[in-house]
């Protein structure tokens, strides 16, 4: 046979089963906690007319896309979760209840330039709440507890969610009369922590954003505001009465912090940080980046915001919604990296291997079915093989548990069951071989990610 | 803004958000018992090189292929998820422990022609165990436990695991020395359900197959054979000791029998059948099919068998395997279409919806986090809204309980919980609250399948 040599093309992460079962652990948490705030699982098409997805146009996003023919259709692979969310609720607003909450946890692709660690097929993890009209600012409060509960479940203490609103933003320049200018600005500001306050400021009175040194120092001098929640608040209520919309950002953002403590988010979890934009025109309010502290290298891995209008290419109804997004893949993938995944969590795809000693797998069989029903997760060995190789082959897998059953155990209504790390060999009946396992497994109940 | 009309390709599926959570149901069962069995999670990219996606070409597939560029790169969309799994394990052999064990639940693409019920993106639920050289006959006489275990998950308690094998029927064939014909044969008897057996029997002495009228009767008598395992293989041992093959065959099919009791598959659910054959030429022994016994029109719902040759275009390396594959996404289908879900089965984003009847939110924030930690899922509703209209959310939604916090509740330190169904109200404190809600959600741990 002619033989075509395997590869996965560069870019498309493909995992070994014991590194996907620990990412599939991350997923698991990310689906339980956006359930667990009542958000709805949605599951769109990975492809989509092209017209509909690229509706918004141009940019960066164009040239990236996966986009084909088939017979007469125009067709692209979703780069977002967002853009089919919008067509998905503009498709299905009459049978919706609004505010419409869901979570989606899929891949999207974006054909960027290879490179490490970028990924042109990669899950994002998202939510979104989404208004007929309007939504109420409990939702844009409500998003920082539930970021802090998915990094709390992943086993991290040292992360950090840091808030800002793009009203407060918006009013400030407005004030300043740099309106027109305030993109640019952002843009500029966003760059603080890479450049420094220096660089910010040249680039400030530089041709592009051509501000005056007074209006430049004011907007370091805004930007330099920090401490906590109340010294951050205390400090833009000096700002307070001089324009509408920096009043109505400042009232949201006080929206935002004054229930922290009853969402159970720590002070020392969340920040309000005036130098974070988000790029994008498209927020409006409340905006949201996640760092871990130890490694701010990584950049924001949880990132999101209020906007105004999800759906306006599809629909004339006014969308308002709040929304973060996750990358997991990249998350993943940076997280193994820099050797930050919990080394001793189980990678095993089995918590028991059985092993039948006698000719006659019978017995063998029933045990491994009553393991099973009292929820372990048990793979049975059949291959006639030595003992020594099916030992190699339970460490090779990494199972915790080996269950050997040979002609002595059946004739006691016993098994052994030996422990793969300790070598502790004990003979015990089905059902206290499950509650032995069970107990020891408990023990592994380890948090993902560690922190060093 | 110029409006372009949202719409979703036909072809592919896109539930609204109930029907979501109860096809999220159906995976999640899969996904716990395939794991029950020592079965890793695999996720392989969906875009795949062409050259290597295609490398046994030809025929229907390649037809229906998603297939683009990109660049320079000539790429396709996976239309099964066993190609994938040949060139992941082909690719990944000396990192893998085999037998290795893999379940995928994932997306793929075929091009057909749109039709009622046909998706060109649909999942594929399965399982595979691949050996390295050999694998033991055992592994086969596993898979109709974890069928039937999936089906039972599913509520179902009224189907059959249909099991053949190829060797039995090959040699059988050989028997009457039609060899050169059995392919031809098979499939002209796999149609014995559809047109009966006077059609069978003309198309058999037709000119395609050309078989004497001895042939076509020994065929339809071998056929005919049916009855309990015990007597099937009994009939089944009057044509022993004639061809190696069929002998081989038969002992296959004796030890995949032998231990259904040991396995938990009851009789009623488990038949073996001659005229399964399965249309791939690609099985080479035990074969399955099931059937929901009160809708014979579905067809089968999961099928698959065993393999010599998992990745040869890919590797000289012998990988014999055995598998089996849920078309998930058309199972979904034809119960939803057949009114066979459960229509009492839960379908809202949340167990419990938190309505604040104060102007301060704190509190009613307090208690939902306090939902949420005894494991409900929970949604805070912060809309400001009449009382009524927020009854009418909470209806839509269909969530179970609605929960309400007043002054008079917070001053009690109670909260008044509202059984959506019966309109019962009763005030409890958070942590009965708690119980109360989930005691009644206890009760709705119903089958997915209703049978009629």
């Amino acid at each position: 046979m002619n033989i075509i040599k395997p590869r996965t093309l560069s870019g498309f992460m493909e995992l070994l089963p014991g590194k996907q079962i620990q990412f599939e652990r991350m997923a698991e948490i990310l689906r339980t906690t956006y359930a667990s705030y009542g958000f709805a699982p949605l599951d769109t098409p990975i492809i989509e007319d092209a017209q509909i997805l690229l509706a918004k146009g141009g940019g960066e996003t164009e040239k990236q896309i996966y986009r084909f023919t088939k017979g007469d259709s125009d067709l692209a692979l979703r780069f977002d979760l967002t853009v089919p969310l919008a067509k998905y609720v503009a498709l299905h607003c009459n049978e919706l209840a609004f505010p419409f909450r869901r979570f989606q946890i899929s891949k999207v692709y974006r054909g960027e330039r290879a490179q490490r660690g970028r990924f042109r097929e990669f899950y994002q993890a998202d939510i979104d709440i989404i208004g007929d009209g309007k939504l109420d600012i409990l939702n844009e409060a409500e998003i920082p507890a539930i970021i802090y509960k998915v990094f709390k479940g992943f086993g991290l203490e040292r992360f950090q969610i840091r808030v800002n609103n793009r009203k407060v933003l918006n009013g400030f320049y407005a004030m300043l009369e740099l309106s027109d200018k305030s993109g640019e600005i952002m843009r500029t500001v966003d760059k603080l922590d890479k450049i420094g306050a220096d660089k910010v400021k040249a680039i400030l009175m530089g041709e592009e954003c051509g501000l005056t040194e007074t209006q430049a120092d004011e907007i370091l001098k805004f930007i330099a505001i920090t401490g906590s929640n109340a010294e951050v608040i205390a400090a833009l209520e000096g700002y307070a009465g001089r324009n509408e919309m920096f009043d109505l950002g400042l009232s949201e953002l006080k929206a935002v912090t004054a229930n922290l403590a009853a969402f159970g988010v720590p002070e020392a979890n969340f920040a309000v940080d005036l130098t974070i934009a988000r790029g994008l025109d498209y927020y409006t309010g409340t905006v949201y980046e996640t760092t871990l502290l130890d490694h701010p290298e990584i950049g924001s891995v949880c990132s999101g915001g209020r906007y105004d209008n999800l759906a306006g290419y599809y629909i004339e109804k006014q969308l308002p919604g709040v929304g973060i997004s996750i990358g997991l893949t990249r998350l993943f993938y940076v997280l193994d990296e820099q050797g930050l995944l919990n080394p001793a969590l189980p990678s095993a795809p089995a918590d028991a291997l059985v092993l039948p000693m006698t000719a006659e797998p019978g017995a063998a069989i029933a045990l491994a079915e009553q393991l099973r029903s009292s929820g372990l997760r048990v793979q049975l060995y059949g291959e006639q093989k030595k003992f020594k190789q099916k030992m190699a082959y339970a460490n090779k897998l990494g199972v915790p548990f080996a269950v050997l059953l040979g002609e002595d155990e059946i004739a006691e209504g016993m098994c052994s069951v030996k422990n793969m790390v300790s070598g502790e060999q004990v003979k015990l009946t089905a059902a206290d071989a499950a509650a032995h396992i069970k107990a020891a497994l408990s023990e592994k109940d380890l948090p993902i990610i560690l922190e060093k």
